[in-house]
């Protein structure tokens, strides 16, 4: 398979010019090209360029608006509403953004309810974001059934990420985002390709017995990481991103959904902090870099999302490399829709 | 080894007595002996009487305040800060609930930053409370490094529990608490006792390497439950229990307890969200309930807290048996210390 290499400029050129072939309107194709851009330029490759077929499959049926219109509304001083207008996430984030930091610097703690929208890629960048602006942030989401909650052998919960972000003053962001099921399907799907075993708990077969052959899960279900505790997590983001919020859980989202390739309707729960709004506002940060130095200190460990920013020092010299029938199949979805 | 059944009138009069000749004051008194007292209804036995001789330890050394009076100040408009005054966590969770309950109510999200306590009991006893008002809430602590994380091979996180609660209008909240560590060290000690393997990923050996044999785990250190997700999940416990409200990281606790057998000062981060301030506020209570009963129609789960509810509606009639020598023990901690 052979590959092509691609500038940042490069990827973020041919994912806007295919979201704009496909209807969306500059807002949402800067706001999510920038989304793709981000993916790749931190190695994460199966949240960038690989999803535009996703996007636009989504796009041409017509279940995911292109010229979505997001607009926010306070319900409460600690709560910010922001109605996707049925679009992809990324433009309703850049424009909540600045809402939910005000309000977290407002009052210390504030929540953002995220609803109908159409999550389609990774939560690190949000809460990056907001972290970067001195907050601390979490985030998660939820739907699509692909996960049996503990003790079933149905799925009935999301992959369920959850994603936490901690400011660093001048260093990046602590940054986690990490889905509540054991382990993603695409990497199953990878293990099963390589003919590796997986480790034990990440999912059942069809008949419902645990298994570590691959081609097994693929035909069962997976397992939320960690057992009963990771699946208590994954309940958890249920009732946030659903509950709540009052958006549709995993189990409604599979009911209305089109199943034309891209992801379902559905909503998101985050929340910020200031640090300079708690106990310690003039210590917290020199405090925390305590903490993390002791981590570091002890062998074996690093912190999450370090891979990503050494992908990311790495990228602008190195460039982007993607498979070239990718390549061309993006340019081939870039054309002029039939009509 | 003969057990003694007491009526749970008897066993919250045993533990405030002891607890009154011990140093404590009416209020402390009652605070902590209401917590034994649940803890012993719900049949969580190894947070009920169990623990009066380590309650007893840190009143008789003077490391805990007996007499502690918590007072709380509003930090900002959705953050309350309670300074326990160096007591048992009990009695400031007793004064924080209406104040950040009635955060919750105004702002929609509240935070509370419980400083300067000692956390000797489980932390479903105050998400539930809040969640019986009609509040989702969130609650975290961090304390004694026990848990290696993800990678390393020597302590630096505490056991580090997580709850959550979420109202259900008539029905019993749903609540989970669960430590972030694969296993409880006590669970460890009774598989060592009865001569059970324990399952994979729960601890490492005196030399760091993976071992299923819990008497290898006592030499040796626990490990985050489900690998490195549970290992970020107690990361991001220490940074809210720690960095964000200013009180001490599990390593830094270490360095400062006097081990005297009871628990070291800490803190702890709470979250109470009313869901009839976000997006559905007259719909989110049924549309909850349709979860539930979705999860509920898949053989083989249950949900997290049945069996402590399943406990309490026995305990009554029932009673709680507690060990015949445990009794003689907390009749002899309550005669007149020693002057």
């Amino acid at each position: 398979m052979s590959d092509i290499a691609l500038t940042l400029d490069e990827v973020e050129d041919l994912a806007r010019r295919c979201l704009f072939a496909n209807g969306c309107n500059a807002a949402n194709a800067d706001a999510i090209s920038a989304t793709v851009t981000a993916a790749e330029r931190d190695g994460a490759h199966s949240h960038g360029l690989f999803r535009m077929p996703g996007y636009v499959a989504s796009l041409r049926s017509g279940k995911v608006n292109g010229k979505a219109d997001p607009k926010a509304e306070t319900l409460s001083p600690g709560v910010v509403r922001m109605d996707g207008d049925g679009g992809y996430a990324p433009l309703a984030h850049e424009r909540s953004r600045p809402l939910i930091a005000e309000r977290a610097r407002a009052q210390g703690v504030a929540a953002l309810a995220l609803v109908n929208i159409h999550h389609f890629s990774a939560l690190w960048v949000e809460v990056e974001a907001l972290a970067r602006d001195g907050l601390a942030a979490f985030a998660c989401t939820a739907y699509t059934p692909s996960v049996a909650p503990a003790g079933a052998r149905q799925p009935f919960f999301g992959t369920n990420p959850v994603a936490f972000g901690w400011p660093r003053g001048n260093r990046p962001p602590l940054v986690f985002d990490q889905a509540t099921a054991a382990m993603a399907r695409g990497e199953v799907m990878i293990a099963a390709r390589d003919g590796h075993d997986l480790p034990p708990g990440v999912g059942l077969d069809a008949a419902g017995q645990p298994t570590t052959d691959p081609n097994e899960v693929l035909k069962g279900v997976l397992l939320p990481f960690g057992g009963y505790k990771g699946s208590s997590i994954a309940m958890m983001v249920e009732l946030l991103c659903a509950g709540l919020i009052g958006e549709g859980f995993s189990f409604e989202a599979a009911e209305y959904d089109t199943k034309d390739g891209g992801p379902p309707r559905g909503g998101e729960f985050m929340l910020a902090m200031d640090p300079a709004r708690f106990g310690d506002p003039g210590g917290w940060l020199a405090h925390a870099e305590g903490f993390f130095a002791g981590l570091a200190a002890l062998d074996g460990t690093r912190l999450p999302g370090d891979r990503r920013y050494a992908n990311r020092e790495r990228t602008p010299t190195a460039g982007v490399r993607i498979p070239q029938s990718l390549h061309d199949k993006i340019l081939e979805l870039s054309e002029p829709a039939p009509s």
